[in-house]
């Protein structure tokens, strides 16, 4: 099979938008996909605890580490739109609000501000300068914030 | 805080080798790594299992989708070996076998074995080259089979 365009094109485009979250949504069963977006959760939060324990002072500060766990963080934020497919808004074990899919617009928009501010965290770590990682932490950090407010119960 | 070696050149290193797990075994509780690990397994499945429909003519093939799993895998793959510090082998929720910690270094080189399968075919599935990557998809496959047979309880 001949592919139509550059493979690496093709990714950027379905990473900048809503098309990841088409692929994987064909016939996956809500606990799959609740088990899935969890995962990424999980991952997303055992590599920004390390960056914001150092963030607040409460560990000390180390460039490389923070570097990798914001290149991590930058690779996982893309894979979470995916776990969160029409359907997958029941389930006993879910913290994801009914809102989500009644607002998916305005959940892929804050989605993609966590994609976007994470890679720019990522980008900033490699610089090493430590304020400026500090502020893109924050902003980041912002970004997850924003999204849980709104759709992740706390109950 | 001065770099005393660029980031980029650090993360390389630490990434082809045991020193991520070194990073994270600090004061993480048994159970956080077994969530982080088992996280990180999910989301492989997660990402493997269409390419595995693809190479077995259970879906259709699709070169684009098949090269974002695999630049996924390729990206997780390294982030599983920090969640098997030391005394994460206790955990009544864990598959892992107490054989891992016992055998550290074959349990690391075959960890490195599917990092270095799954970056080969992230880099396989840009070429579009469809045989290329059924066949370097069944070499990654088996590095996961080798692991999961010496170190994986089926129980």
């Amino acid at each position: 099979m001949r592919r139509q365009r550059p493979i690496i094109a093709t990714l950027a485009i379905l990473a900048a938008g809503a098309g990841i979250a088409a692929i994987a949504a064909a016939a996956v069963k809500p606990e799959t996909a609740i088990a899935y977006r969890q995962a990424g959760y999980t991952m997303l939060g055992w590599n920004f605890g390390p960056m914001a324990q150092m963030v607040r002072g409460k560990a000390p500060w180390d460039a490389t580490e923070f570097a990798l766990r914001a290149e991590r963080v930058a690779q996982i934020a893309p894979q979470l739109l995916e776990g969160f497919p029409p359907g997958s808004d029941t389930g006993a074990t879910t913290d994801a609000k009914p809102e989500i899919w009644k607002n998916m617009d305005d959940f892929k928009a804050k989605m993609n501000d966590l994609v976007e501010q994470s890679k720019r965290l990522a980008e900033v770590a490699k610089s090493g300068d430590e304020a400026k990682m500090k502020e893109q932490f924050k902003q980041t950090a912002a970004a997850c914030k924003a999204c849980h407010d709104k759709y992740r119960s706390e109950e």
